[in-house]
């Protein structure tokens, strides 16, 4: 499996995912600051790998600096934590990744405080942060896993499938979530055909997910984002499957811009349409879909594709990163927990709270 | 307004859209198979537009080549017409002129055979041939005006439209189908904002509506294909309008892929979505859309933009340049002779005989 993220203690090599699958380069970052830049111009991407490279950049704070009281030491983490979770707004993981480290962090420091601070205390302070990096990637890799098993289940034998952008093994610690669950069933003999649609404007879906079902053999097309209704009314469809970014406590779903356009086209065409993201995608605090902030990058990244001008000098673009699919839309919502479905509040809080709901 | 296509009596000066909005640059034809290939290589392109090229290519048949008898005069026309028709399958307007070119051309033979074959009879044949095709193009300027006005009517002060490809005065003799309602519309007062699909794989909207639309100064956004959704859902907007390149006796619409999604988008945030079309795009030989013919590109088209490789070596991509929108999605055509609500055959069949529907 290709590397995403290479964690050397001291330093993170990242992989630059602008530029695949031309190109196989790996971007260093050796501070907080620095990963928050990568993350933020899509260095790297994925709503669980940013999470895990966030994890890995929060580490990077006492390499950087090393502070010389509790003091510094709390402030420096402050400031990392803050630099990294402001880098992208919408996908949870992030956060996630990144409280749960700062928490960690702040706990080993309120229960040393008192003790005098040593070289000794802040290497064992440094080494909790490192391990609890590594626990996050390494819970991703089982999560991916385990929601690839349940999620291929869903899908009978022969199926066509639809996805969107790359929720894969690009975008996670392990095998992806919806293109994990596509590996999965493609071993079980159950995939026919794969569409992926090219996703405008970074082409993930062209870039990324094409490379990953080619690298591992599974029988894929690459359409434009407008041929999806085309395509479903014309071959049989059996799923979409999409990643997310942020689930709200209602099972209202914001992940890359085209998957709303999806749901609704999969409904028109009696498709099921499912979403496939591990529980820390689930951010209970959000009563819904509307409360999650979505991403309004630059009209330029729409204007331009590689440097080339695709629209007139002075045009002006929208280009918002994310839209929201409102949890009625949503057939089923996979977790390594299980099946979100229904898909409502009572059963993504169940599901979140590790009760297996199917 | 810009040149789309320049008529010199023996040759052809075609505006190379594939260039916009870049550069102006002429293509120039002098015979029916150069204006053949450069249909089908969509140096121009627009379904009223490829009509009037073709109607224009169709008279350079007798220029191309003297022929020395009525027998050879008719087998140099018939030649021409079947190259013509064999550049792009879907566009009925492109038959239809050329149809009505050699309708008329055999006719002049047919009448004349009897007689002894002269150069002053072949210049009389050619000098109905060359009006013919005039008519045929300034018959689509005035039907554009005309179903501009009838289509404004519908467009509610302070709307926001959607529209995807180009429908404008570059696709068409005159003002635009789909575009021409929303200049008619802008011109009194009534539209607040044009959303432009950018309408992969040929970026139509990117390229052509935008340039279009900031150049009459009506205010204008630049959309990805797949953000249609979030901006029905986040915006208010009044309308759809769509162009059209072949529409069934019973009103489904082929159109530009991408049509047929943004239709059922459309009916799930309960937006008017309206196709805009001169009445040689009906065809009442085809009794709906299941017949009619799609035209698949090559992959390649998708697989590069502007010589770059977007997608792996090797990747597959399907290339449907169109797709069939169901008459029951359509909540109106506006054509020159005017509206047809509800959509269905009895309506669609007696606004093409010029019985106006509403």
């Amino acid at each position: 499996m290709i590397k995403k993220v290479i964690w050397k203690g001291n330093c993170l090599d990242i992989l630059d995912q602008r530029l695949l699958p031309g190109k196989i380069k790996f971007e260093k970052a050796k501070t907080p600051g620095q990963t928050a830049l990568a993350i933020k111009n899509m260095v790297t991407r994925g709503a669980p790998l940013i999470g895990c490279t966030a994890a890995y950049g929060y580490a990077l704070a006492l390499k950087e600096r090393k502070p010389a009281s509790w003091r510094e030491a709390q402030s420096v983490l402050e400031k990392a934590a803050r630099t990294l979770k402001a880098s992208r707004p919408t996908a949870v993981a992030l956060a996630y990744a990144v409280d749960r480290l700062h928490a960690n962090a702040s706990d080993f420091i309120s229960v040393n405080r008192a003790k005098p601070f040593t070289g000794q205390l802040l290497e064992k302070l440094a080494g909790r942060i490192d391990r609890e990096a590594q626990a996050v990637f390494d819970e991703d890799v089982r999560a991916n896993d385990r929601l690839a098993t349940i999620g291929a289940k869903l899908i009978k034998k022969g199926s066509n499938i639809i996805t969107v952008c790359n929720a894969g093994t690009l975008a996670t610690a392990g095998i992806g979530t919806a293109v994990g669950v596509i590996y999965k069933a493609h071993e079980q003999g159950n995939v026919s055909h794969v569409y992926s649609l090219e996703t405008r404007p970074y082409l993930q879906g062209a870039r990324l997910t094409m490379y990953e079902l080619m690298q591992n053999h599974v029988p894929c097309s690459l359409i434009t984002d407008n041929m999806a209704a085309h395509i479903m009314k014309t071959c049989p469809i059996g799923a979409v499957i999409a990643g997310a970014d942020r689930i709200a406590a209602n099972g209202d779903t914001a992940n890359k811009i085209g998957t709303y356009m999806l749901a609704i086209l999969a409904k028109h065409h009696k498709i099921p349409f499912y979403i496939a993201a591990p529980i820390p995608t689930i951010d209970p605090a959000i009563p819904n879909g509307d409360h999650i902030p979505i991403e309004e990058r630059s009209s330029a990244e729409v204007c331009e594709l590689k440097g080339i001008r695709i629209a007139p000098k002075g045009a002006h673009a929208r280009h918002p990163a994310f839209d929201v699919t409102p949890a009625e839309l949503i057939t089923g919502i996979i977790t390594e927990n299980g099946i979100i479905k229904p898909v409502n509040r009572k059963n993504t809080l169940k599901v979140y709270n590790n009760g297996v709901a199917k």
